[in-house]
């Protein structure tokens, strides 16, 4: 009697005392200081392995670029997530081997198929400080612009040193800034190229809820996928070929199904990418009042737009569909930004944090006097800039425009030599920017982009004076000759408008193409925008770090590390399986089980569970994966670990750095944590490695991976 | 850190392993039989002492009449739901002392308010097995209407005989049947019809998140009221008269403030109303697919209509203001029927059921050859019927032709001699008809009336065959005559509706009243309905008790005791505080707090908590009300105790009988425990009696009752 209330109720309380939040996106470096914490939630790993890049286990976390993963085997498969392995599945599918619908397993390396151009796997192996070499050339007198054209060129050499070093294509570097500014790494990437589909779930059983489930909580989400990496036959990265062979990773991951339970501790690695956790009071009242519900106000616009123009044409639906829903996406999450602030005052205890900051700061002997003046002065700028870059975004509502843009700025920069090019269209980009203007073609309908076009000029006109661009008005058409700039553009073809690139800007201006001339119309505008913008960050570059320096000094007093905010580079974080309260008399997680693929399941997409998969959850084929205390199979769990974007498919380890689960999305309630980590209701969502092992096991019988990968049973019981 | 996380899983874990739910609304008599169950609860109170009316505590638990309530002094005070004294309130409440809005307290007794003649305090002082005398002049040949006459005519004789036992006016007697006619049961109860307000909280505190929280959890009514029973000074019932003295309650309950926790047992003594735990699957299957369905459009239909025909007339919306709060509340309990039904497959597990009981009935030596056969004749002889009865229900959609229906059915009885007349047109009942006549007048408007009635008719004209009524299809107008009805009729005035009462026959087949004539006109089929129903009734009255016999034997061939459905009798249930899961990873109660009202308070109606009470929890003025565990002032609670409409108000105690809640609701998901008692899934929703004494203590300041109860405190703090 009464089972599955004891399930629940066991599964909360198993660890309940120890239940904990952890806020942190910690460079690996960093770890040795927080030692004592990581030891206190059980982690087993010492800290000063967990920091050093070439040692187990960090040296088996690796990016897909947007996305983080990690290899579980010596021969490069490589797990993630589902939706970070999607384009690479779609990229196969056709009507005849639907491998969205149906899922896909190579049953050999044979049959393991190419991931396609976007497909990369990058390994991080070599991570440098190079603050001096950045600032060398910087001098205070310098102004905004100069500064920061300044530290671009050190960049952008610092870029090509390291990228010259491997053979042609095989490192991919990059310079990021830490605390926008304070210091600067060094981060050689080996970027392989040839990467394969090798598993993929079913669509639902992978994306199981879907959009509906997205941010949601509870969640039944088998987001995983294995890629394998490839290489040429002498171990370095080459374009695909069927001459590669499996790349040789030195490190991977062991999987645990040994399990785990509420309160236990887990460590997370992988590449968020991007947070503001050190804005200022000011900034959070300017996203909460301005930038939130303009960003919403505007998306749910130009989405009524598409929905109305694609309506009754399934083509045009289908066209739009992945727009649509990455439009949505952004939506929740700023709606989600929205409802947070709503709910909880984070500009309030900004002011607090703030006021205390600066008092501690009025004390210091060795203080800048018009240092927190400045911060102001550049944050007031930053503000109302970031609203014109706004309403730019908003008057760019047109594929065509924006591509035409791309096109004009390619010609303007080409002239230049490529060291002296805007950042975007240098020689390195080139590769990039066709793949763009190719993919236009899955996602665009001259009607529909015209009718998107058309409407976000009459919103823009709306708009309040100051998110208005400096004299782009008087340049904008007007919505009723829109038509006439569709009928006379030939953009919308993809070899016309591919063709224009490395066209020199003579060519352009000579074209009678509507869109170019309207484009090159615009491109001063724009350009000074972007001036404009860089002279602004160039105060912001030299006044936050100072800002932050004298933060993480006043933390320091207080005993307190600081982690930068997240800039999609490597970062580990840590947590415990937790629980939360979203309300009143209600506790969420942290376990959700099969069970719940069939209370949600309606035969009807997405909440369409396979048949073999419902056949299995039916017959109780839990086999080894059945949890203890849940008495099923787990599916998916929260922890208090400190995520955002780009974490998508991050390893989630155990305390012996064993991989456990993937992260793959957050709480609705958790939106606001790239703000402000509150740790009653910050939790992360994981897929449970169980249910990936058990879906392997009982239902794809994907038995060869199982086999590749090195498993940790929980019983002593032969596999 | 974490403090409300901690707080909600600690809650929850407190004493989740002792977590249980409990079937069974128990007659005091049995619960003898369940000795050792209650011991392994917890509970401390003898089941003989339980099982003894005259003794404590269940001499101090009485009936208003619909809902429970209980004594809580030794001056006649008694505590119930906000709900249960809602007319009392109401009755008292005027633009200048609005006591609903703003609650009332009466600081002395001369302050306390006439509840009117509705609010009546009923104690049950005698209950005698009468099922030889019910069933003495029943023989084996009656047809089912001689049976039930027969039946009714013996009840009658007891029930006369009970109620001249006392004082006039003094009892008020029935005979219920238990297993629809297995035992027969005379309840003398003592009719307390001097009964006043004493106390209520404002509205949204009683009321806190109205019909929007109804059936819903988390809840957080502060649903409580306090009344007092006043008798003449001989300790008799009395007319209201200012000479008349409290009521010297023999017994009262003690109160406990020491709170209970996740776990805990609790006792559950009240007047449940009515279930259907033993119906046959074809029984659960009709009800599914036809009853509730049906139930559900039909409401919803004429709700429609009511708030189409009173828009934007104020005066009119708030006349039907109560109607509609009525039919949406039967509504949604039908939906939740439909809803549960829809979720488990009830029909299913009763299949097994009676499956297995019909096997081992097969086995008995003395079963008898045609029982099973008659039962299912029967059963469906009821289902047939009940959908005629329905569709009666959909033609009568009319205030107006429902009084005149009464009137024309009382001038028909009233010729008679008193004992031979129809049930409910007894002298006895004619206070109650006349009350009813009057009241009307709250809840009419001729126009709204009339929409009903004509929207009514074209939904009859419409309903599935069997639904329609043998006879009445040829008598009923057409929708378009019925504006002519209510041109021609005087029977929206209340001075004339009432003034009807006592006339015969004949005066009303004289009147010119329209809705008069078309009454009499269709009494003919409306007393075949109902002689139809005596047959069937006789007939289920003489096979089911059979029937439960047998059930009764094959339960107790497994040890197993077994309850009467509810009517409204005293019955006692038990259970243990706990939470429930309404789906895979997601947990609820068993607690809500007082932050739980500053979360849904959103200043409207009817999340508008009172300013002093948001007041004193911004404050944290929790006193001695603080939970250990939440930290905070409980409001409301979960146990698994079964309960059902009429339990409303009802005593929940601790182990020792003491009242430490008031029951008030069920959550949504638990409706179908009418029907099934799932013990995953049902709980009873109560208000913790330590929001009571918090918001008499800190927010309402109701000294003087805090001094007349007895009060257990959880420390030796003095008060």
């Amino acid at each position: 009697m009464l089972k599955k209330l004891a399930m629940s109720v066991a599964m909360i309380c198993a660890a309940a005392t120890s239940a904990r939040a952890d806020e942190g996106q910690w460079q690996p470096y960093q770890l040795p200081q927080l030692k004592s914490e990581l030891k206190k939630i059980g982690i087993a790993i010492p800290a000063e392995k967990l920091a050093d890049l070439s040692k187990h286990p960090m040296s088996a976390i690796v990016s897909l670029g947007g996305c983080s993963a990690s290899f579980v085997s010596n021969a490069g498969l490589v797990v993630t997530n589902h939706h970070c392995a999607y384009g690479a599945i779609q990229r196969n599918s056709s009507p005849e081997h639907n491998y969205i619908e149906n899922g896909f397993l190579a049953k050999t390396r044979a049959e393991e198929l190419p991931g396609g151009p976007n497909t990369l796997v990058y390994v991080t192996d070599k991570v440098e400080n190079v603050t001096a070499r950045v600032l060398k050339g910087v001098t205070p007198a310098m102004t905004g612009k100069q500064r920061h054209d300044a530290v671009e060129k050190a960049i952008k050499a610092l870029i090509a040193e390291c990228e010259s070093s491997g053979s042609v294509g095989a490192y991919r570097c990059s310079v990021p800034a830490f605390h926008r500014g304070l210091e600067y790494y060094r981060i050689r990437q080996m970027m392989i190229r040839d990467v394969r589909l090798v598993y993929a779930p079913a669509d639902m059983i992978g994306n199981f809820g879907g959009d509906i489930d997205n941010y949601e909580w509870p969640r039944q989400g088998g987001d995983y996928s294995f890629l394998r990496a490839y290489v040429g036959k002498d171990g370095r990265p080459a374009d695909p070929s069927p001459d590669n062979v499996p790349y040789q990773s030195k490190d991977f991951l062991v999987v645990s199904a040994a399990g785990l339970k509420n309160g236990d501790p887990v460590l997370l690695a992988g590449y968020p990418g991007r947070t503001s956790r050190y804005k200022l009071p000011s900034e959070v009242r300017a996203a909460r009042d301005v930038t939130f519900p303009q960003r919403v106000a505007e998306i749910q616009a130009d989405l009524d737009v598409i929905a109305a123009s694609t309506k009754g044409k399934p083509a045009d639906e289908v066209r739009y569909a992945s727009v649509a829903k990455s439009l949505n996406n952004v939506m929740k999450k700023a709606q989600g930004l929205s409802d947070g602030f709503a709910r909880k005052d984070i500009a309030a205890i900004k002011d607090a944090q703030d006021a205390e900051f600066r008092a501690w700061y009025a004390r210091q002997p060795g203080k800048s006097p018009q240092l927190l003046a400045e911060l102001d002065t550049v944050i007031a700028a930053d503000i109302a800039l970031s609203d014109e870059e706004f309403g730019h975004g908003v008057a760019f509502t047109s594929d065509l425009l924006k591509s035409a843009a791309t096109l004009v700025r390619l010609a303007s920069e080409g002239a230049k030599p490529d060291a002296e090019r805007e950042v975007g269209y240098q020689q390195r980009d080139q590769n990039m920017i066709r793949a763009r203007l190719n993919r236009l073609e899955q996602s665009y309908v001259a009607g529909v982009d015209q009718a998107r076009f058309a409407a976000a000029l009459q919103r823009y006109a709306k708009l309040p004076k100051s998110l208005h661009v400096q004299g782009l008005d008087a340049l904008l058409p007007a919505a009723d000759a829109v038509p006439a700039l569709y009928a006379n553009t030939r953009l919308g073809d993809t070899a016309t408008r591919v063709g224009w690139m490395g066209k020199d800007a003579a060519a352009l201006k000579a074209s009678g193409d509507a869109f170019l001339q309207l484009a090159l119309k615009l491109d001063g505008v724009t350009q000074s925008l972007k001036d404009r913008r860089a002279e602004l960050d160039g105060n912001l570059e030299r006044v936050i770090p100072q800002y932050m320096a004298a933060v993480i000094a006043w933390k320091k007093s207080q005993g307190k590390p600081v982690y930068p905010d997240a800039n999609s580079t490597l970062r580990v974080t840590y947590g415990t399986v937790a629980p939360y309260s979203p309300a009143d008399g209600i506790t969420k997680g942290p376990f959700t089980t099969v069970q719940g693929i069939v209370q949600k399941h309606t035969g009807k997409d997405p909440f369409n569970a396979p048949q073999k998969l419902l056949d299995a959850i039916k017959a109780k084929r839990y086999g080894q994966f059945k949890d203890p205390v849940l008495g099923t199979v787990p599916v998916d769990f929260l922890t208090s670990a400190d995520t955002t974007g780009g974490n998508s498919g991050s390893a989630v380890m155990n305390r012996n750095g064993e991989l456990i689960g993937l992260n793959f999305d957050s709480t609705y309630e958790s939106i606001t944590k790239d703000w402000y980590f509150d740790p009653e209701i910050t939790r992360a969502i994981h897929m449970d490695i169980r249910y990936m092992l058990w879906i392997m096991t009982e239902v794809d019988h994907a038995d060869n991976l199982l086999q590749e990968m090195t498993i940790k049973y929980p019983t002593k019981a032969a596999k």
